[in-house]
């Protein structure tokens, strides 16, 4: 198996074998996680430049730190959105890039469709770290990993998903890889929130919450940006979590042997209980360790990783 | 001789062993930093997590440079008060910390506690960086550790604090440590910006600077944050100068042999002279040259250094 | 061949067989950028700050790479106008960064000069990454490389740089580093961007762009500051461009064989147009290039480098 592209930039038109290859190699590097040493030189020759146009904490220290795990040079820049990406002169950013021998580009831009552009126009490998609301595609293969952990497989597993699809980019990379690998996946949440025609994509839309994860043996509850209130998309966020948390008592509708994810950072008591993020079912700190691995398995393969893992 | 905690939070409850054991580290460390190769590989295997929720150039810097010169991989987060500080989820921030499988984290903040806080609820080895008012702990030592260079001990010294005791965590962790190794410590400030009861802390109290400098050794200026005036605690930056800067005719009522001392950045012309910050008993600059010490000897101890230093 | 100056502050002043010697090593270096291990271990004890007080993405990373291929740790800060720079407190920075061992320091700053501040008094070496509308060394040793490596020699050339003359550090480098290796300099823009006295500096002085091209084997388009505008400088943007912009029209004035450069980033369309930046004579992605292979021969030879490149 090998992946027909240099870049990451979704998980849309990934087939099953390249989705499971990332798994594979995160699940082998994942072990270097929990070794007193966590380091192996296999990037060593290999410079990554991670430009942050949006704000990030987490996404950026977990690259940060597979970077790191695996001894590839990293250069951050972060930025508001910066003058070098309007218009035209994204292309010269592109250029500049490619000019200064930069091997991997992590980019995380407000425009969907920005790493797409990138990878087009320079040979430097691009991984999608988010792109406006359409894919970001390393949290997509964490949480399947995170799912193929429990259940040892994906097909005919039932996903639903709740919350603001509609601005998810994290939704809709779930969406692309876990119907390649053959789960069924519920989405859900106020129809303000959920995008036109989703039912294209293969999943099956529900407004109430108790239908949709009836039968279910995975929630992924997005996290409800709280700016979605003050545009007019929600009527309060109170209303949201009578109608839409996720709270011990509508853990009744899902199979048994069910499990709660979260991409965090969490609204605890909006689109989450407690209760329910701390429960036994939870997996939101796996969520965290395997996003480290599947960076890395990332950085691994599209830096050219063939050989053994030390 | 071995840390009691595996975290180092403040120098409240240390015991007088324990911080000689932080100096003596220090001390063994500080010939690397004269060496034309300034670096160890001690801690090539430790990744450290430098979480500033404050503004910090100094001892930002003092730290990364501490840990590069161990060889510990470092990732460093600059925030202004972040939403993942906010309340509940702050404890989410350190299950996603501990999630990462990172070593320790150096963590400054604005809230009082939120080191401790953290290393109640996870794994990493925690040092405080600067908690709001409370305790700066790697600061006492570097200032404990400039004294005792000195003057050889510390017990039997008289250390007059001056300036703004009220909001210094930087007085704080001095007199903690101070008073464990057998100082005498005396504070002096303007009435409004003397805590209430801090003469339970074991200190004397002046309010006439005079008075306060009178048989000390060592005189340790804080640095006046020109806040306080607009916040009305004090009437003037000239006033505070004329009755608390310390300047070479003030000098006449220390001990013989007396040093200077400013944690910095200093403003010179208002807590203190640039006579007295210049002269030959000035130790600010070895201040910070130790400060780089103590932090690696903090990240030493912390990050398990038993064997012998290279 | 030897440097006289521990420190790089400009090109003012240093001799041609100096700017050869940058230019020498650059080129020798500039082939480990094309090897697939990018990376040398000559500065590997070195300590590098960059301290950048005026915002920076390009030679910021271009430095950054530079340090890393050599192997150099470093610590970066960024900031807007700090207090740490204010008057008399700047030299408290400098002896700081002294007193912290740290042995290069490259520094962009507003203020003209301030490198050259540092430089006297402080034992670190300076390397000024733009200082105020002073100098920008590197820039200019850049520029001056990609131009010796198509003709094989400055002497003799005619070289003429177009754009706001009196704002820019990237012009006086450029004049300083030109003039010594014996090209003649016409510099070109309106008459609010000339400064008073500008052919003191032993340059022709244009105002009528078709006159400044003509004979010229290299133009050097400058970045044109959409400020400039609001300040009252310029008339319009479109007036700019209509009587400045470097459009495929306007090279005809130019020799045969002739080049084009610019410091980036560029206003395509108002500088410059499209067609010319993308044109076979362009050469500004070889700037970027070339801009890490001088800064890693400045940081080789200011770290001490004298033995055998790697």
């Amino acid at each position: 198996m090998r992946l027909r592209s240099p870049h990451l930039l979704g998980l849309e038109g990934l087939s099953a074998g390249e989705i499971n290859l990332f798994l594979d190699t995160a699940t082998t590097l994942r072990e270097i996680l929990s070794r007193p040493i966590k380091k192996v030189p296999t990037l060593r020759h290999i410079t990554v430049l991670n430009l942050f146009f949006e704000p990030s904490t987490r996404t950026r220290i977990s690259f940060e730190l597979a970077e790191k795990r695996l001894s590839a040079d990293l250069i951050s820049f972060s930025a508001a959105t910066s003058s070098v990406t309007k218009g035209e002169t994204l292309l010269d950013t592109i250029w500049n890039i490619e000019a200064m021998k930069i091997d991997m580009v992590v980019i995380r831009h407000q425009v969907a469709g920005t790493p797409h552009f990138l990878s087009r126009n320079c040979e430097s490998r691009i991984i999608n770290a988010g792109d406006g609301q359409h894919e970001h595609p390393t949290q997509g293969l964490l949480d399947i990993m995170t799912i193929r952990d429990r259940f040892g497989k994906i097909e005919g597993l039932r996903v639903c998903i709740v919350g603001d699809i509609k601005h998810s980019r994290v939704a809709r990379s779930n969406i692309w890889g876990l119907k390649t690998l053959g789960a069924s996946v519920a989405v859900c949440g106020p129809t303000t929130l959920l995008p036109a025609e989703i039912e294209k994509m293969g999943v099956e839309v529900f407004t109430r919450v108790e239908a949709a994860l009836e039968g279910a043996d995975v929630v992924n509850v997005l996290r409800l940006q709280k700016e979605r209130q003050t545009s007019g998309l929600l009527p309060s966020l109170r209303e949201y979590s009578q109608k839409f948390g996720i709270t011990r008592e509508r853990l009744k509708y899902l199979n048994k042997g069910f499990m709660i994810m979260h991409p965090g950072p969490m609204n605890r008591g909006v689109e989450i209980s407690s209760e329910v993020a701390d429960g036994p079912y939870s997996v939101i700190l796996s969520q965290v360790t395997n996003g480290v691995a599947i960076r890395m398995a990332v950085l691994y393969l599209l830096g050219g990783g063939a050989g053994k893992i030390e």
